[in-house]
């Protein structure tokens, strides 16, 4: 499957949540599928923090990995593009062609860069809101998300209730946790003490690729548990190596170390994970309101919600107050706790038990 | 109680795990109560990875805070200083004033920094014998230690066994996970990162104070649990702050983590912590041995292992591996697991459950 991605420029200034005027704004989607004559066939696609609109497909023939989500997006695929239109739209204030700090500022003709404003979780789904007004889709058959995208979809349960009919978080939680808001803090410096990050003006000059690779290894450490780490590498020296009692990689986890450092993405925009892992950290659905329940209140979608046992950072019993809530302010909602030995990344990685789930929750 | 730290000199030159030779070294340490005249009543305590020789007892009475195992020794207290004579002692290859990076180096006359050799678990323990050769102290009645003071303890069991009549090894496991070694190489590169670190050769300028604050961030994202985080700062919003939707700290979480950097460890030498991580990074009992049960082959003491269900980074199973091992060796073993909400740290902490089980082991 071939795909291109589709850039809608809106020329109305955006309300942030902050307080401030975003003056206009662009949105990079890709679709996958047809859409009906009714429009209403169309399942909006919310990405994660490190991945991007490109969940399915591949650019062009030569693409070396497919979509982040290429595995539950496809002809006979849990989201079945013979079935439906399947939208995935890249959030503003990321990276990957939306807008954000690496866009221009209009005011100076730079990019922004820091000048960007911060955007919440909110501001991101009201820009998505945007998009659907501009391709006609009055109602989603369906809104998903895992982790950041779970975060949207929630959004959309709470604010723009009418304009879904089904929807699906996955590994998510009512907030995000000081644990996260720590670790985002650490990332970004990771980030910030790279001296070629230069306040974030490096868009003309090599980018902090030394600081978001420091950042990947502080990530290693989350996203790979420590029974994982101990099974594949152990002690274990490298191949063909004595130890040589140095202070370079004489262990197999320290060389697997600095290939997470080298390969660190290239493709993110360091301004931009550093934005939305802001827009992350206000994430807490209750703040402002009584209680949980009372996000929810004008809910009227059906939702299914999928945690996993072994993900600690987004766990099972908070995704279980969520179904509470969501019960308690009338709206149909379900919960399935599902095993996975790959934690917080199973929704990307696993579709063993996600597939059929996905399947039976559409049909 | 107020003590003061006491040098032995060695100019015999130490040989090394590694072949290296180290050319005369230097311990550091401090003694509590007093050795009886059959010299049978010494306790020798090994320290952790971010501690010292300082375990008890203030360095003068202004001193803020008395050593870290303060709760455990003095008179009436676990380590009785009534009964016994506890000596602790700094290792080599760390801070604290024992031989490590920034001692000088004979050869130069200026500080070893990366110079210096790299010592191991094993390493740190032959110094101590020399020690203990010097006080004229053939046997400990009982040598103790958590974390890297445990594998410390542990090579005393297995190398030198007929020093010790009693062990008591607290958190520890029988060699280092892969999670360990890269969370020390994430600690390491966070010092190695900061341009003040020059190489190792900061001795005559502005140590890496950034390097290490950042560092010790990174850790905090492991002494405390997300369970704790959630507890104590959850989403909430500094004192007395609206949030300002910028990068600066708008959560309480960022303030406490900006804490932790601003108070980061003066007292301690970036490079010798750099030392003391790469000593953990090289200990594997079972390493070169046809199982674990073969390095206890010769052990004699009676030894008590001591782990928290909380601490997943040093867990129960893993101390109850060195359990079997060593009773299949043939020696009186016993492991108890305790609970804590402290995790790994609950040793210093919490004497609640471990202050009896000390006292029940050493009567």
């Amino acid at each position: 499957m071939i795909v291109t991605p589709i850039k809608e420029i809106f020329d109305d200034p955006l309300q942030l949540e902050s307080g401030e005027l975003l003056p206009g704004f662009e949105i990079v989607f890709e679709t996958y599928g047809e859409l009906a004559p009714a429009r209403d066939n169309a399942i909006l696609i919310c990405h994660g923090l490190t991945s991007d609109h490109h969940a399915a497909g591949r650019h062009d023939k030569d693409e070396q990995k497919p979509g982040w989500w290429d595995g539950a997006i496809g002809p006979g695929k849990p989201f079945d593009t013979d079935r439906y239109c399947i939208i995935s739209s890249n959030v503003i204030g990321g990276f990957g062609g939306s807008s954000g700090p690496a866009s221009t500022n209009p005011a100076t003709g730079i990019p922004y860069a820091m000048g960007f404003p911060i955007v919440t979780i909110a501001d991101m789904v009201r820009a998505q809101t945007f998009l659907a007004d501009r391709l006609g889709i009055e109602r989603f058959h369906t809104i998903a998300g895992g982790c950041m995208g779970g975060f949207q979809v929630l959004e959309w349960m709470s604010r723009h209730p009418g304009r879904l009919a089904n929807a699906l978080v996955i590994s998510a939680t009512a907030r995000v946790s000081a644990h996260t808001i720590a670790l985002w803090k650490v990332m970004r410096e990771a980030i910030c003490r790279d001296p070629n990050w230069r306040g974030g003006d490096y868009y003309d000059h090599r980018p902090p690729v030394d600081g978001i690779a420091f950042g990947a290894m502080v990530g290693a450490l989350f996203w790979m548990s420590r029974d994982v780490m101990t099974a594949r590498f152990g002690t274990n020296i490298i191949e063909g190596k004595k130890p040589a009692y140095t202070f370079e990689a004489d262990f197999e986890i320290e060389a697997f170390m600095n290939q997470i450092a080298e390969g660190a993405a290239s493709r993110i925009d360091p301004n931009g994970l550093m934005y939305s892992m802001r827009a992350m950290d206000y994430f807490d659905m209750a703040r402002g309101r009584e209680n949980l329940a009372a996000a929810f209140s004008d809910t009227t979608a059906r939702s299914l919600l999928v945690s996993y046992g072994s993900d600690w950072r987004y766990p099972s019993s908070e995704m279980e107050e969520i179904h509470q809530a969501i019960k308690a302010a009338g709206a149909a909602c379900e919960h399935k706790i599902l095993k996975s030995d790959f934690g917080h990344g199973a929704f990307i990685y696993d579709f063993e038990d996600l597939g059929p789930v996905i399947r039976d929750f559409l049909s």
